[in-house]
């Protein structure tokens, strides 16, 4: 048996940790948990030991330091084949993989402008270059709804594409950002999950 | 047979493109190639035809859009597993996907202040950020050399994990980038290779 052991940041703000947490959790693969605080003494003094690039997410297993949470996500789709967390149809899996692949490396006005923080809420004015970014984001879900028939992504199932797009969810409702009914259906889904929840009580939990 | 189209925009500038096209070229994979020109009123004209996300590149199988410069790879990797495009050993293939999504999503200070520009060479000063992610840079690739033998990241093999790397081996020859001795190997191997050049020589087309 393998020993998986996830390190993450604050569950307020880390963004990039609630993916494969989320994922872990909604498949059902159990791992240890291992929390970090962002941005304090103790996380630049032991950060090294766990993760190459000095940052979390990390997966450990046994040994194996897997850091980011897209090729932790790959790599637990291959360890992992009967959870299926990539759709098995090759032209949904390619689709599921650029939507994922476009969360990773894009949206850089709504991550600066609509920063996580998941106990907060916010009215603030969103500039037009984070608008441009919600819109893409909410045709990205009506797409994939629409084509695959909901309720998550590419279906029944809570896959890697939900999984990357679950804090953008949390965004949303940080800012209050006026959606489609389409997305606010996916909104409602995603945040009314049992682990979407767990996650939350531990970011009140830290912030107090 | 399937039909391949790689849609990507000019060859002096556009990083993103490079990486597949690199990819395909060196794994000896026939495709056709639709130029675009960023920034001008044709591309925002007709890109809406070619890809969901408005960017390029964009792999067209047989009428299969697939947008983005990972997601292409990772369905290059599943179409021509013969081709090996990520490493075969589990261990080795969980980092080589590390590296490459760590590239998919950060070094924002590397990109903005080392934009590439295959053509060009400029004398500048380098900000702090953009030193500590050339720093990292050097690491990983000092890391993959040292414990797979080269010349290539993962061993004999050009693999995805080069590929992303390749438009850094630009923007470093570029700017100029001061390196270690092992880094300056990996630049020299890399921008050594036919394929490599031979984007060069279209880059130079565009420029003028
Ligand atoms: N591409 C990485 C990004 C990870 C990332 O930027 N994590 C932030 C926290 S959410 C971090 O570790 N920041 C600490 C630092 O940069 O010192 C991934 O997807 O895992
Ligand atoms: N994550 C994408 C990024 C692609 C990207 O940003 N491409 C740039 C050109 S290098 C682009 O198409 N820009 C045009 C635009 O944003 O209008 C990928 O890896 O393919």
């Amino acid at each position: 048996m393998s020993e998986l052991t996830l390190v993450i940041g604050n569950k307020n703000i880390s963004s990039w940790s609630f993916r494969p947490w989320i994922l872990l959790k909604q498949s059902g693969i159990s791992f240890q948990e291992i929390p970090m605080k962002l941005y304090t003494p103790e996380y630049s003094a032991s950060i090294d030991k766990y993760s190459p690039s000095g940052k979390v997410p990390v997966l450990n297993d046994s040994g194996l330091q897997i850091w980011d949470s897209l090729s932790i996500s790959e790599y637990l789709a291959e360890k992992f084949p009967e959870k299926e967390l990539w759709p098995k149809d090759t032209a949904a899996r390619a689709q599921a993989r650029s939507i994922v692949a476009e969360m990773h490396s894009g949206f850089s006005a709504m991550r600066t402008h609509l920063g996580m923080n998941y106990c907060g809420r916010f009215n603030k004015e969103i500039p037009a270059d984070a608008l441009k970014d919600i819109t893409r984001v909410q045709a990205i879900w009506t797409h994939c709804l629409e084509s695959h028939g909901g309720p998550f992504l590419f279906g029944k199932k809570f896959g890697i594409a939900d999984a990357f797009y679950t804090p953008v969810v949390s965004r949303f409702l940080t800012y209050g950002v006026e959606l489609s009914p389409k997305a606010l259906e996916y909104v409602n889904t995603i945040s009314g999950l049992v682990s979407y929840q767990f996650w939350g009580e531990g970011a009140k939990a830290e912030v107090g």
